[in-house]
């Protein structure tokens, strides 16, 4: 191994979480390369992020596989093929299912723009604003066979106004969203993960604190 | 009136919130008075504290009551005679009944130690720890039937750590308890909160944020 950690990219959208881990890599700052970005939509603007840095890209239509559990056997088939060890959720609209988790325990990463376990599921943000929180914020987890229900990376937290619009806060937490999820993977990439129940462990967490959780 | 906003405090514990909201008072961040501490319990801690400050106090036991309205209308009675015009709930272990809050329409405040909708009822910070969430903090809000569930005036968070005790945490949020409360108290008694719906609108918010949300 080059000692770079492997990552294979899932992605529905824009894929704006993609190229932060994208500029991590090329600043330096992540000692990592994407081995493959894999979308379930041929329009995914990620693809054309995959293009520009010369990352392998492979559609996966939903539609042609039978069920769910066969879309994501052959997914990770795919990660597996290219050596991937750490896979990432940027924006993937589908509920990831056991197959993929039993290839992958505990090295599938998901953000969701949330502080959960508060407002988990679709519209994280616009959730948060029905509810009226004076905080709200985003959340790196691992991913389990629940809906954003697994055990938490790293979170950071900003302020929700009483004049914000869903677009407004949006932007608000995607601004925290660049910034701790490459930080999640880079934590990973250093070894300094380890899941224990519910809890991640995060060595050199105390030393560190600003760095792991600046927003606190 | 003297321009001071009245105060209730509704006490079970320690106080420590009570206290903090005392030296608010003396030190003149907090243009207000405390007109009556009133207990559930003869042994809190709280008692000791009115009598330090020569605030008046009132023991209400529970089980000198028929049931639950009938104790919150006489606390109510009690709050009414001495021109209370904000109800603090500081650590006080009843739910509040709709007697009270008829009487006092998003004029009674409570703090919970939590991210609100994270972590409702009793032992917020160790609900936090099992779940192994890494941001926790507290929540001052108004009051209505629920379990914690009214508008949220003010949010403030704190990292949590893999190796946190209950002890640990919980004396981090209150830090953070210590600061808001009464600052939640000062844009009450500045006439700068509207509550519509579930939203808490803050006056100036904009302008202020850094004191509204310091921790975001």
């Amino acid at each position: 191994m080059s000692g770079k950690l492997r990552i294979g990219v899932l992605a529905s959208g824009s894929g704006s979480n993609f190229q932060s881990i994208i500029d991590n890599i090329k600043s330096g700052s992540l000692n990592a390369e994407v081995a493959v970005l894999i979308t379930d939509k041929p329009d995914a603007g990620a693809i054309d992020r995959a293009k520009n840095h010369g990352i392998e890209h492979l559609l996966l239509k939903y539609s042609d596989f039978k069920d769910r559990d066969s879309y994501f056997t052959r997914a990770a088939t795919e990660l597996k093929d290219r050596k991937v060890e750490l896979v990432i959720l940027a924006g993937f609209m589908r509920v990831v299912s056991r197959t993929l988790i039993n290839e992958y325990p505990n090295r599938i990463m998901n953000i969701h723009p949330a502080l959960l376990p508060s407002f988990p599921g679709l519209h994280g943000q616009s959730q948060a604003l029905e509810y009226g929180v004076k905080l709200a914020g985003c959340t790196v987890h691992f991913v389990d066979e629940g809906m954003d229900t697994g055990p938490i990376i790293i979170q950071a937290a900003v302020p929700a106004y009483h004049d914000d619009t869903e677009d407004s806060l949006s932007a608000r937490i995607l601004k925290q969203e660049h910034r701790i999820f490459p930080l999640a993977i880079r934590l990973f990439s250093e070894g300094r993960l380890t899941v224990i129940g519910r809890k991640v462990f995060i060595r050199g967490e105390k030393a560190d604190g600003e760095l792991i959780n600046p927003s606190a």
